[in-house]
């Protein structure tokens, strides 16, 4: 396998710069700007059809006249320059490029062209090229930043990929007031050649990144993007945001980026699957991100919530069991330690609750050490650590009856977290806080400077102490083990040989599944009514009567479905309301099976997906509430297990009001073989097996129809 | 009715203040401190035992000693002295009182007798009260602040009543940072006397209230919550998050203020009937709040949105599809005048994404003055306007280059917004803004000088447009009637006179629900095989069998239930059956519906609510899946209609795969009938009807269970 391209674009010993000029409020110059005073310590060559000199640098009037082939160029010119340029480059042996100018695929049909122009180009130099239609990188430890936002900033260890440059450039003052410090940020614009899943295996192996954040469209690449988070994410967290999933919302982003979307449900699949931990917001991307990037890992999930205001208490601890955490009433010995250092009234079990205090020392020191210090719990969350800000906001008032200036008067609170910020360390646990203060309050900028994240909210302190839960959870997880591939059966090649209808009839179709060893119901077809009674009478009353047909797909809308025919009368009834309505219709004479428990699994195809395995309720319910999971073919036991369980309605599988349990073995092979089906014959390109019924905790599939492309 | 006593305790003429000294640290100084400072225009009268003057007031020695009785009485005294103290502001005949102190219910057994008494007193003297445990109140408009942050607060327009402090304290520097002003704010504590409700009817009252937020652990009345919000909430916003609907945010909620919580389903049905928007976190409370406060209503789905960034767009769409907006693609002759402002890349469908730009005139003037202009929009999202703080943050690479101070080069930035923040008012629709930026920034100054809400992140923008949206709906539901209560059918009454036992049988309870017109199946109770016989017969075959007796809850699971009896046959064997398991108890013989629709109703109480009625999903799936809605008792139409349309499997209502549709004047029949049933014997305690099973359309109650108090 190649080395990953972005080693050498986010760590080039040289770069050339096209579009830049002395000219301000182009994006090139701010871009040069940043390049020269972030501190990169390579050569840069500036390239300009007429100035001499920008920013003291030397600048050439073409490509041709560089002294040596940069590692790398950065085109930030008018579109239809980026052509010549990139061939230019080529034939200089310059090997990597980041494309920043836009006006491609995102335009539609002629911006596609001439994206394909500049693949076919670099395809044919061997360029690995960023972009088109990005605004650059950022590597804080080369140091060196190329993003349109020229400002220095200090090495951290959360790294982030994003399908929006915005979020490489314009969230970098906030990120600077959380004191939130990047490792790597890459803005990928439409991902002609490299791409966002390139980005995560790139993060994946690199050392200074502790946790990575990804901004979504949409991905290109499903079945590559699940390999490898899937490996990364068992110990390095991910963090994702994906907005592609609603109808305004994926166009949206194909007039962005040119972004293919899918459906939600389908990346929480895929996030499922690949041990990503979604998110919704791009405060929760960063904020979240830089919890798992700071904090020792959360390895379980009982956390102390200490707090002097109890609504911010009762907000979190709800957050908390939202999300599966326990917040457990603390033992008796230490509630009587905790109880002497708070007033009368306060709550000590846990939330522990100050209620209003002047000194904090309770909140920040006392408590904390002997929360920190228990086996009784595993991480920590502090509401209401502030200072200075929050005091000086009284000064006002105060005035009115003090000398003190405003500084003097807010310094006289200042807090002492020397003690606080140690505890995370050394006892191997997370701590996150919230307080309604920003990064001018001394308490916080003493928390960022150790890397403590503080949220201006109690709910999302809780949320993202949720992510540390997850996060363990997520490490908890088997190893996933590559998924073999079996042969396809011969019989099934034979059958599907033999289709040339757009849709498969019932018949075939299960025929097939019986070749993947999926359970189907007894059955046979039959042309006439003499031969329905001898199948019906081989099987047993009561069976089921349909029109088999590959071109009719709703027979049930059609009245070709009987159902419940208790004896040969019915039988030979609904075979002649059939009759009546197709003389020539093949019957498909099928056991009724009776089972109250009903399931669906299939398949569905999404662009830049491989096919996709759906389980789900069954019957009239898969449509009415859409409780369905989804995960990436082909599946191994433990994926299709989770799926199983992942259901909203999974009480269901259990043992359930003195029905037996579903059969999880069966059930997770049927979704497995199924998967194996799917990747064996990619002309198929939709199943429906709906419903499976369980019958004694055995499921079998009752129906099934397939489409082919 | 008599008047609310919050019209006196938040514009009282004087106030005495018990608890105050010189010494800086404690509450009743800082409350003192705020109650001068903030400029309250009555009388103040300190009351000590020993200071004899407090910052420039004669303090007094006693109660007694006033020289009349105070408007209003504030008490920050030990708990101890609190009910001597209401005592003697009784006997003076001050009428309204705040009481700070804690230590009452919320501390358990002792702590609930305090309070007991506490209100006997006030009882006693007809004293009305806020508290105890509380943080205070605030009114801007008085002014007078008596909270324990002793701040000078603007005038404002958002009101809110809190369960927690905190929320009307330490978030004053917040909604200053947010340029949120406060009208009224009041912390209710304990509620031993005066409730969130008496706070909810005075602020739907008070012209200078524009839209209201709530705090809420727990609903005392929800009954009268329910009748005074539906109404308020008709035109001024009300906005509410709950935090105690789960184990650990009830057990918080206990502990903080002795609140009493519900499961947060059943919050969900009181918000959804009463036309409360329930948000999840305080700043969703407070930032939605004062957009619904500050912004023209939101007059129908069509959302206009305009960046210069794509990814915020694209998540602000995402947003938008999910609440039920509509981001429609603008008309062709729209989308010209557009393409002439921008570059040749950028994107103008809706939403409008300028991509780059270091002019931002057309993202905050030229686009917005045809956006608003035209009909094809309702309302407004812009992210990205920013200036000085954001420029500001660049300046010191800039600096390298540059001889300009970081404020003489921010300030070249600045946006004319002139045009922008006369939008709304002009075409009477509302605007929303998001940008990364803080209120340090020029832009940001001037947009809250003009009441436009600007959100820190896109999502909560698009968030917040969606509360307008929700209000939108809520305007638009018919005016609420009040449900008349009917006779008690003497049937009815004279069956439950006779009941004794905790739990009803299926056959006494379907009795119960057939006076009340409620559909159940056809069936007769039997004691022998023959007269099984005989009733099947009548009834017709199939028909269910089974064990009748009020002390048998689970018939199933005691093997006392056979369904699906063809013939007389099978009914012998099921008849043997039961008999062998209990030779006394008596036998229902019921028709077997045969419908693929099963859904529930029921009734649950909750302490604090009257009886609620429950509608979901039947049979298997009720447990399962737990899609129910609830709503409080009595039901009126409207209330039933909207009811089982909120199910999430609303579509199995509607016509269904072939089936008509659920009669949806017979079902919601079912549960105004059933919420009359009741109301009119509060003895029962819960009412189970499930299965009730969908034939042709006509629900029909296949299965019964009551339990008494």
């Amino acid at each position: 396998m190649a080395a990953n391209p972005l080693h050498v674009i986010m760590n080039p010993s040289s770069i050339a710069v096209v579009g830049a000029s002395n000219n301000f409020s182009k994006m090139g110059t701010l871009q040069l700007l940043n390049i020269i005073y972030s501190g990169f310590p390579g050569e840069i060559f500036p390239v300009h059809p007429t100035e001499k000199e920008i920013f003291g640098l030397k600048s050439y009037a073409c490509v041709a006249d560089l002294p040596y082939p940069p590692a790398l160029a950065l085109l930030v010119v008018p579109t239809r320059l980026v052509p010549e340029l990139l061939e230019d480059f080529g034939k200089l042996e310059t090997r990597y490029a980041i494309i920043v100018s836009a006006g491609f695929k995102e335009t539609g049909s002629a911006g596609i062209d001439l994206e394909q122009e500049i693949v076919s180009i670099a395809k044919s130099y061997g360029i690995r090229f960023v972009g088109p239609n990005c605004m650059g990188i950022v590597n804080t430890q080369h140091p060196l930043n190329i993003s349109v936002l020229p400002v220095k900033m200090p090495e951290g260890v959360l790294s982030i990929a994003s399908q929006s440059g915005t979020y490489i450039t314009q969230t970098m003052p906030y990120l600077h007031r959380q004191g939130i410090a990047v490792s790597k940020a890459i803005s990928v614009g439409n991902e002609a050649n490299i791409d966002i899943v390139d980005c995560l295996e790139y993060l994946g192996e690199d050392d200074e990144t502790n946790a990575i954040c990804l901004y979504i469209e949409g991905i290109r690449r499903a079945d590559r993007f699940l390999e490898v988070a899937r490996r990364i994410s068992k110990t390095k967290p991910i963090v994702a945001q994906y907005v592609g999933g609603t109808k305004s919302g994926a166009r949206s982003g194909a007039s962005h980026t040119g972004s293919l979307s899918g459906p939600d449900y389908v990346y929480d699949g895929l996030f499922a699957q690949a041990g990503v931990i979604r998110v919704n917001t791009i405060e929760e991307v960063y904020k979240i991100g830089w919890t798992l990037a700071t904090q020792p890992h959360l390895n379980g999930s009982r956390i102390g919530v200490i707090t002097h205001s109890g609504g911010p208490g009762t907000a979190i601890v709800d957050i908390c069991d939202r999300f599966g955490m326990d917040i457990p009433e603390l033992s008796g010995r230490i509630q009587e330690t905790i109880r002497d250092m708070v007033p009368g009234h306060a709550a000590v079990k846990n939330p522990v609750d100050l209620t209003f205090m002047v000194d904090l020392k309770p909140l920040v020191d006392d408590i904390p050490r002997i929360i920190f210090a228990s086996d009784e719990i595993d991480g920590v969350i502090i509401h209401g650590i502030m200072d200075t800000e929050f005091m000086g906001f009284m000064h006002p008032v105060i005035s009115q009856i003090s000398e003190l200036e405003k500084e003097a008067f807010a310094k006289g609170f200042e807090v002492d977290l020397n003690v606080l910020t140690q505890l995370p360390s050394k006892y191997n646990k997370p701590i996150v806080v919230s307080s309604f203060v920003t990064h001018q309050d001394h308490s916080t900028q003493v928390l960022q400077q150790h890397r403590i994240p503080q949220f201006d909210m109690p709910e999302k302190a809780a949320r993202a102490m949720a992510a540390l839960y997850q996060h363990h959870l997520i490490r908890k997880r088997k190893e996933p083990q590559a998924v073999e591939l079996m042969e396809i059966p011969e019989q099934a090649e034979k059958i599907m040989e033999n289709l040339t209808n757009i849709s498969v009839d019932e018949f075939t179709a299960k025929a097939i599944l019986k070749t993947y060893s999926i359970p189907v119901t007894n059955e046979d077809i039959v042309q006439t009514l003499e031969q329905a009674m001898a199948v019906a009478d081989k099987i047993g009353y009561p069976v089921a009567l349909k029109g088999c047909s590959p071109v009719i797909q709703h027979k049930t809308e059609q009245g070709m479905v009987f159902l419940d025919i208790n004896d040969s009368d019915d039988l030979s009834q609904a075979f002649e309301k059939i009759r009546s309505k197709d003389s020539g219709i093949p019957l498909l004479v099928s056991q009724m099976l009776k089972g109250e428990r009903e399931f669906m699994t299939g398949i569905s195809s999404f662009p830049g997906f491989p096919p996709c395995v759906l389980f789900g309720l069954g019957g009239i319910y898969t449509e009415a509430l859409h409780d369905i999971a989804i995960r990436l073919a082909p599946l191994g036991r433990d994926d299709a297990e989770e799926m199983i369980l992942s259901l909203s309605s999974s009480k269901l599988i259990g043992p359930y009001r003195g029905m037996p349990p579903v059969d999880m073995e069966a059930l997770s092979s049927i979704l497995m073989n199924l998967s194996q089906l799917a990747i064996h014959f990619p002309r198929i390109k939709e199943i429906d097996l709906n419903p499976i019924i369980v019958v004694n905790g055995k499921p079998k599939v009752a129906d099934a129809l397939f489409i082919m492309s």
